[in-house]
């Protein structure tokens, strides 16, 4: 299936700017804080328009990651009362491509600097896309979750 | 800033298999129509669990995309009747990194093969990444945005 491919390799435009920098178990209170994205001044017009927007979409590099030692089963978020799932029915950063998709608060745009609320992603993570959030198709009613799952 | 990223790679964990090969203005409409995702046999154990969600996220290589005459402003969709945006202020695939993000309704897992209605990527897209669709993570109340938007 690989041998198809085509070449997929990805440029950073931009990178999270904040004051952690280590991974924790603690990591979706990261979002708790304000954080930086500094995107590459030579795109800074690609980010017009943004600011109509309450929310984004940020796809960022989970660079610290561990994807050398990949499991195909973990329990979600360490958590050993929950039962053991396989990789793509969980969050773990640990994945064959460690894209981290994060939805957040946009609460100002100052050139190439977006200001947003809600990042679970540590400092000095590559930003790969910045996309507009559109409720009518980033939000789905009724969707239906497993009992281990705490929204 | 790039020269500080590592290096990021992606590797195809499956593939898009659906009867439209051709980029479309009717894109949004292809998600009408079932289709199929098929994981790479290896990684078949890495699903287990996801079907006890209703939606999943897919990421996939919009392999099909433009980017080597990478504009940074367009109209968005081609509609002349909106005001030119950012290309990070729309969806269109023409962006630095070609990385598609559908949610998706998951009519059926048999193995490897993932069935779904919503997914607006042609056939043959490398998929990079699934995900399960956490309402309380991924979906957000009263998001504000612009007037061109069609809901």
């Amino acid at each position: 299936m690989a041998g198809k491919s085509p070449e997929m390799t990805l440029k950073a435009i931009g990178v999270v700017r904040r004051s952690f920098r280590e991974p924790s178990s603690e990591r979706l209170n990261l979002g708790e804080i304000a954080s930086e994205i500094e995107i590459d001044p030579s795109l800074t017009e690609a980010l017009d328009g943004l600011e109509d927007f309450s929310h984004i979409i940020v796809l960022y590099w989970m660079h610290r990651a561990n994807s050398e030692r990949l499991s195909l089963k973990v329990h979600p978020m360490g958590r050993k009362d929950a039962p053991v799932q396989g990789i793509f029915a969980v969050r773990t950063p640990n994945r064959p491509n460690r894209i981290g998709k994060t939805t957040v608060r946009l609460l100002e745009r100052r050139g190439n600097i977006l200001r947003v609320q809600g990042l679970d992603a540590l400092d000095g993570s590559p930003v790969l896309d910045i996309k507009p959030y559109l409720p009518g198709y980033d939000s789905k009613d009724n969707a239906r979750v497993p009992s281990w799952i705490i929204n």
